[in-house]
């Protein structure tokens, strides 16, 4: 196998574009310098398309699941009753933090490769008028779905005051987002996804509504305090040292974002998706979500006739070809195929060449160029 | 001036070297595969000669701020009775931390510039003896200030049953810390001070003593939760997703670290603090603290005669020579130089000689070279 050469085909960490790490390996800077201020300055509104948000998004170093224990120690109050929908690992996250955090913690259990129906979250908050915050997940990660979230927030804030808080970790910067015209109260994401850069850092932002709790809440709180990002961020500042070798490659991801148009990375991250499920589809091999609630960052094949460890082992060690496993319940059973940040259409031809030759490795009967063929007529034909 | 050239002379963030530069450029991996694994089992062992402990050392994505959270959260329990020892604007954060989390907390005030001496805690601990923790400061960053941890480590453990606390962020990895051998229950560093590395990482470290108390301990926390840290550890993994540009840098550092040998890592952190304090002496410019309580990472200096911002300024705009500033009821009474991490002799040498240059910019009578000399004359005496 050529060394060095990666196919990084996970639903994060993605690869590095070049231009960003460069722009990381920049000479270090003082954090409370002049330099430093410039950067968070030039950042700081370019974040808000992203988003779809006029409100500012504060960085945080930390993984993804500080910027959720954030939304959590943020806005739910101490005793507060709560709702976590979890349609996956991801979700199950949101109620393990909420319960760490002894909240009275409410669950819509959807089965694992479905999305909610904004129907069960209507149902339930009828039932439950006392629920303050309602946490669902944008893409979960570990099955490739994406909810509605328009239409779940359409009926959070139709029939309660209750404040809705989204995981966008696996897709902010591939799908589009309208966080402020759907009514979305908190939006997470992490810096490794459809954002392009290493794990460090999380970017939160929060509603008019949601800083009004916020700005209320006794809970205790420090590091994850959101009001002290917002106040350092009117200086252009953070309250902690920031990550910033981290920074400059998001000041370069937010160039090559510009670049591209944004709404063209969103048509590309479709097109992706689109090429992925055809292929799948012409070569037998079977998705684990409908069309409808597909991610287009994140694709879950749940083979029926091969070993998906066995073939994950293979692709990686014959083409140096990393997809993801299955998580939690469907460890062993599914595996997953990133599609998002730096990574383009034909990135998924050479990927779907690489399926495809894996398949064969592994003893399944597979026509070659198949699955291939399909993936072309979907990027010709767009 | 030159461009892009950079004297970063600040107690952190530090300069990166070139093959730790290099090092974080490495394409990226999955995070729950082999590679991931490798490294973590790679740096694991070889963090604990720096901190002096046979414990694992836990890595964090996160400010050097989570770090000292995380001791809060992790080791105190709600209600619990502590002691912050403040002796400049860090060990202040630590009684804010305490405070925000609602512990009874006492605070011995040490005069900015001072160390802390043993006996005041001592004489406070006989008072109150129901003082369960201690949090004190190592290198005070603001002042510079090396607080004698291995004194307070045998007086707080020959009075109580207190566990002590200790944030090392502006100095483990340039000083010598034995951990075990003193008795520090919790020790706390960051990336982006002696570790050469940016932002991004904290690093903690428990004893056998601690580890207990953080077992039982009911507090909420879900991030900061040293337990998950370590569970993971055992399997060369992590609970969240670890920001592995980072590690891949660490990884480097520590080649770096034990190809000069740490213990000569140590003594040149010395030599430059001498080297520093014999030129400042020379020049007739005042230091903020004694000798015998100077920290090898960082130098104050307490302008008698002329202005400190003016002067940081000045150097900055004509040489590219960022120094600190004073902070909190320092702010603009005082300037540090940081001489930690990727910072040689040599590199002392060229920041005295602009010192020099700025202190005859800013129309400071100055003996041209008299500081270089002396700061020589130190290296050449050792």
């Amino acid at each position: 196998m050529l060394a060095d050469q990666q196919f990084l085909r996970i639903p994060g960490p993605t690869p590095i574009p070049p231009s960003v790490q460069r722009a990381m390996n920049q000479t270090m800077i003082g954090h409370r310098g002049q330099e430093a201020k410039d950067l968070i300055q030039n950042i700081r509104p370019r974040l808000k398309p992203i988003f779809g948000t006029g409100q500012d998004v504060m960085v945080i170093a930390g993984s993804g699941t500080a910027g959720l224990e954030t939304a959590v120690v943020n806005v739910a109050q101490p005793n507060d009753e709560v709702l976590v929908v979890v349609t996956g690992s991801f979700g199950d996250r949101f109620t393990k933090i909420c319960e760490a955090y002894q909240l009275q913690t409410h669950i819509i259990n959807v089965p694992w490769g479905e999305a909610v129906q904004p129907e069960q979250i209507e149902a339930y908050l009828k039932q439950h008028p006392s629920i303050k915050v309602v946490f669902t997940t944008f893409c979960e990660t570990s099955t490739g779905v994406l909810n509605p979230i328009k239409e779940i927030a359409s009926v959070v804030h139709q029939l309660s005051e209750a404040l809705l808080v989204v995981d966008g970790v696996s897709c902010i910067g591939g799908v589009e987002s309208r966080m402020d015209e759907w009514g979305v109260d908190v939006l997470i994401t992490g810096s490794q996804k459809a954002l392009m850069l290493p794990a460090g850092l999380t970017f939160v932002a929060a509603s008019e509504r949601a800083w009004k709790v916020i700005k209320e809440n006794p809970r205790p709180r420090f590091y994850l305090n959101l009001s002290s990002y917002q106040n350092k961020l009117q200086e252009d500042s953070t309250p902690f040292t920031p990550a910033l070798s981290l920074l400059f490659g998001l000041d370069q991801v937010l160039n090559l974002i510009e670049e591209e148009g944004f709404s063209e990375v969103v048509k590309r991250h479709e097109l992706m998706k689109n090429m992925t499920r055809s292929a799948c589809k012409a070569l037998g091999v079977p998705l684990l979500t409908s069309d409808e609630t597909a991610s287009p960052t994140v694709t879950a094949i749940k083979p029926g006739d091969f070993d998906s460890e066995q073939f994950r082992k293979t692709v990686k060690q014959e083409f140096g070809l990393t997809l993801a496993g299955g998580q939690q319940q469907l460890k062993g059973k599914i595996f997953r195929i990133g599609h998002m940040g730096y990574t383009s259409p034909s990135d998924v031809l050479q990927t779907i060449s690489l399926l495809e030759m894996g398949l064969y490795r592994i003893g399944k009967e597979v026509e070659l160029g198949k699955g291939v063929a399909a993936a072309q007529a979907v990027y010709l034909n767009q």
